[in-house]
């Protein structure tokens, strides 16, 4: 509970957020915030100004993933609608995000007057949040106002999804009502089906001759990945993750095959999890992305899928059985005598880098890449070929890569770095992002120097929209071009490279890793028909599997 | 109607918003929207690309203003619903912009699959739009899709609002289903009620001795601009415009007053407006904005008010009079004869400029930038102090004032200029936008470089946000500092200029006036503490009325 005297509710709410580990809020002011600002400024959670409310989102999301809890605070109708594609975002990629919209004052709302911001009733703004969040409150009584904040706040992280909590301008010094909090009883294991599930399940993996496990996103999200290493070392299990779950096991971890994604995927984990007689599916995802586009081979007669609340084996439902409380007993039932740790042969680029005038492409940049990351690295990427592209990488520690890996929305990366690296100020961020995403977003990077971070920013430039022209292409994918290297003319500090060969790139990345105070920003020239592996091997699988269509037209599911 | 042979939905659209004036449309593609695009290419409408979709949407409401329609087209979810707050804005201003959504097709979305891009249930996207639109149709079904799109056409151009249409990508080629056009019968006025007002509002213009019209931003959405002109010369009245309404009549017509704002605006309009026997508000919209922030004398018993549908004459109302035919009525009715025509003396400025050694501020900025307009210039104004500022600029023809006025959204005027150029490819652009507004969505001048256009724009820097610094200032007003003039290094062609005093601003706005190819950039040094004579005043008549208290505190409705 909160303190003993009542405090105001502005005061309660920044008091729970701190409490909830939120020390940073991200956001732009404007009028009916600017009190809520004010308040902030005199307590220990730190404002951080964004250029914009769209990457303050981002920002604040990124944040949240690293620190369980994330908070934007923006104005009504201008600021907070400028975040609805984030906070929709948030909502499908599962992160506790909390957006803080300010409002006319109730006393101002009395006679419905057209006050400039407004767009329509005053109920309008949080009845589109309600759509993409899983709780949304309007703080317009002092007498509930701080249960609304428990319990809001409770949502973000039962649920692990935005809520969206709107504070209008009058009330934020009016003292609350201070009520005993609820019993918070989550709900628990059905004791029966939890039993008999783990039964069934360490009874198949005991007859099973080549048994895997395909880890996935909700293992990150409800902080699981100890209990996925307990299982897969206490079992001598193989271990791949989805697209979304990447690397929510260490991907340097002698068990880890890579991520599984179909056609999509890398031959290893492609060959181990289709060839598996018995797969393992925890807190997996079945989302197109993480189905490598329909193409993964999710048999239910060889599979056992642990869901948020529900364990299914072959065609038969354990409902009531939460992911955690499976994990935790089969971890525990699992010790395998006489199986050996699984341990799969690490796949290191071997080839020389740099070669003398040799055009930079997507495969030898992430071969280079994987050669330079280090344990302090946090990955983060954007939309586009750079996402499929990172696939390959394998990223040190677990949790410590970043994307919008299903919602796939492109300008991601810079300010969900920006959170990312405000959240864990111990740890660098090497983004990755495509020439179209960093139109978008990337002028953020200028509070990233503001700031005195130091991400390293590698724009794979292939002059447009690269993943739609494998779709279906046209003038409209291409873009304008822009010099990302001299963006330290504008703002600074930064410095920037434009890489035109792999010489070139070494050069720059060499200079980039050792400058630890200011942000690099490496503009890699890469060929217009370039793409990644995962690409390449998604086009063609379909093509094959069309008769030889043109990859284009066929891929008529793919992302952009 | 349209052709014979029943063309597809994704044609007939395209012909429909072809034959509404629509020869552009702007967005950024997906692969949702792809095959809407690709159909596109084929015919007489341009694609404009842009960097990001809510830059597309202020661009499509810019060209809107100009043109009657403006399109924006984008995909699914990461697309559309980064459009919200510029459509949330449309609806504000009355623009009547159309969204095109793609979405994942009808036969996709059958089995409720979690494809990439998707937040929650398939229909949230038009649930949402919903709100921010006066109509929102989903074009899944053949038999009614041409009639859903002529509707929703309709809906735009009668309601001068935003309207949404989602259309799902496998049904971009199939034939649509051809029925008779319905009798589109507008709702007409009551005849009786229609007279009864116009002989009562001619009965008052004749008694009155000092009767001035105040004309607001319905008139020019209803393109009633000349009838406006019409009534004002025939009767000989003065008239003053809303901030809103703003160059609904040729700033330099000799009857014309200025902006009245209450106690921000200058002192002609401001006496002749408060000291007037008879207000006839024509097309005038009473909020905060327009209403000086609620300091406007609007007194209904000297008070004739001519509203969408109504007409109120002091305390009494005649419902179900439409603006335009109350208007052209009154315009036949009111000649009015020994009435001499008003001649308002025009206030020039006419101090030397530059002095030497001055550093620049808001006043000599404004002052100058007005000397400079000529006929053929478009005024874009961003939100914040340019905003107020911009004010005491006189624009030459009518409605070539485009600003968000009352929705007041940063961010407005690079982008909306874009849309305003392309529908006037004649005109030229003069955006006036301050430091914190160029810094979200300013990069959008890559795409006028593009295109060949060559705006004038003037950045006000007075680091950081510098209305709310008059409101509650803080350290989270300040922000990067940026060297906007540099711009030109990352993208070009673009010519930038640091304007630190008067001499160097003027050396600065000659080359820019001189050359016509490319986009001109202005980066103008202002002090952290200067403001428009506008916020000045304001802030004045507010400490007067509470009696010396501070402005910060004291103006607790101010825009940000």
């Amino acid at each position: 509970m909160s303190t003993a005297k009542p405090s105001s509710i502005g005061q309660y709410l920044l008091e729970r957020l701190y409490a909830a580990g939120v020390g940073h809020v991200f956001g732009v002011p404007g009028d009916y915030v600017l009190g809520f600002y004010a308040l902030m400024a005199k307590g220990p959670i730190q404002a951080i100004g964004t250029t914009r409310e769209d990457t303050a989102a981002f920002a604040a999301d990124g944040y949240a993933r690293c620190q369980g809890m994330g908070a934007v605070a923006v104005t009504y109708g201008v600021g907070a609608l400028n975040t609805v594609n984030a906070v929709a975002g948030a909502h499908a990629e599962s992160s506790p995000l909390v957006v803080i919209s300010g409002a006319p004052g109730v006393r101002e709302q009395r006679e419905d007057p057209l006050l400039h911001h407004r767009f329509g009733p005053f109920t309008l703004q949080r009845e589109i949040f309600d759509r993409i969040t899983c709780a949304a409150v309007v703080l317009d009584d002092p007498v509930t106002a701080f249960r609304q904040i428990d319990r809001a706040l409770a949502a973000a992280r039962q649920c692990c999804k935005p809520v969206y909590i709107e504070l209008p301008r009058d009330l934020v010094a009016t003292a609350g009502y201070l009520i005993p909090a609820e019993a918070a009883e989550p709900p628990g294991s059905d004791q029966g089906a939890l039993a008999e599930a783990v039964a069934e399940t360490v009874e198949l993996l005991a007859q099973a001759l080549s048994p895997v496990v395909v880890a996935g996103v909700e293992l990150h999200r409800r902080g699981l990945q100890d209990t996925l290493v307990q299982l897969v070392e206490r079992a001598g299990l193989p271990v791949a993750a989805t697209l979304t779950g990447k690397s929510v096991i260490a991907e340097r971890h002698p068990a880890y095959l890579g991520v599984y994604e179909g056609a999509m995927g890398a031959e290893t984990a492609r060959s181990r999890v289709e060839q598996a007689d018995l797969l393992l599916l925890l807190g997996v995802t079945l989302n197109d992305m993480d189905t490598g586009i329909g193409t993964a081979r999710f048999d239910p007669q060889r599979m056992v899928r642990a869901a948020q609340n529900e364990v299914v084996i072959h065609y038969h439902r354990y409902p009531r059985v939460a992911l955690a409380d499976f994990l935790t007993c089969l971890a525990r039932a699992v010790q395998l005598p006489g199986k050996a740790p699984a341990v799969v042969a690490a796949a290191e680029e071997a080839e020389p880098f740099p070669r003398p005038n040799q055009p930079m492409t997507v495969a030898r940049l992430i071969g280079r890449l994987n050669r330079a990351l280090t344990p302090d690295m946090i990955v983060v990427s954007d939309t586009g070929d750079c996402l499929f592209a990172a696939v390959d990488l394998r990223v040190h520690e677990r949790s410590e890569f970043l994307a919008s890996a299903f919602y796939t929305t492109m300008g991601f990366a810079v300010p969900a770095a920006l959170g990312a690296q405000v959240a864990r100020p111990d740890h660098r961020a090497l983004i990755l992002v495509g020439d179209g995403a960093f139109q978008m977003t990337g002028t953020e990077l200028s509070t990233h120097a503001r700031l005195g971070l130091a991400p390293i920013v590698v724009v794979f430039n292939n002059g447009g929209y690269g993943t739609e022209r494998f779709i279906l292409d046209g003038p409209f994918n291409d873009i304008a071009a822009w010099r990302f290297d001299r963006l330290g003319e504008v703002f600074g500090p930064l410095d920037g490279y434009h890489a035109q060969d792999e010489e070139g790139f070494e050069a720059a990345l060499t200079q980039a890793l050792e400058n630890r105070t200011r942000p690099s920003l490496i503009n890699v020239q890469l060929a217009r028909d370039d793409a990644s592996s995962a690409l390449k091997r998604l086009a063609a699988h379909l093509q094959a599997s069309v008769g030889g269509g043109e990859p284009a037209g066929s891929a008529g599911r793919s992302p952009s």
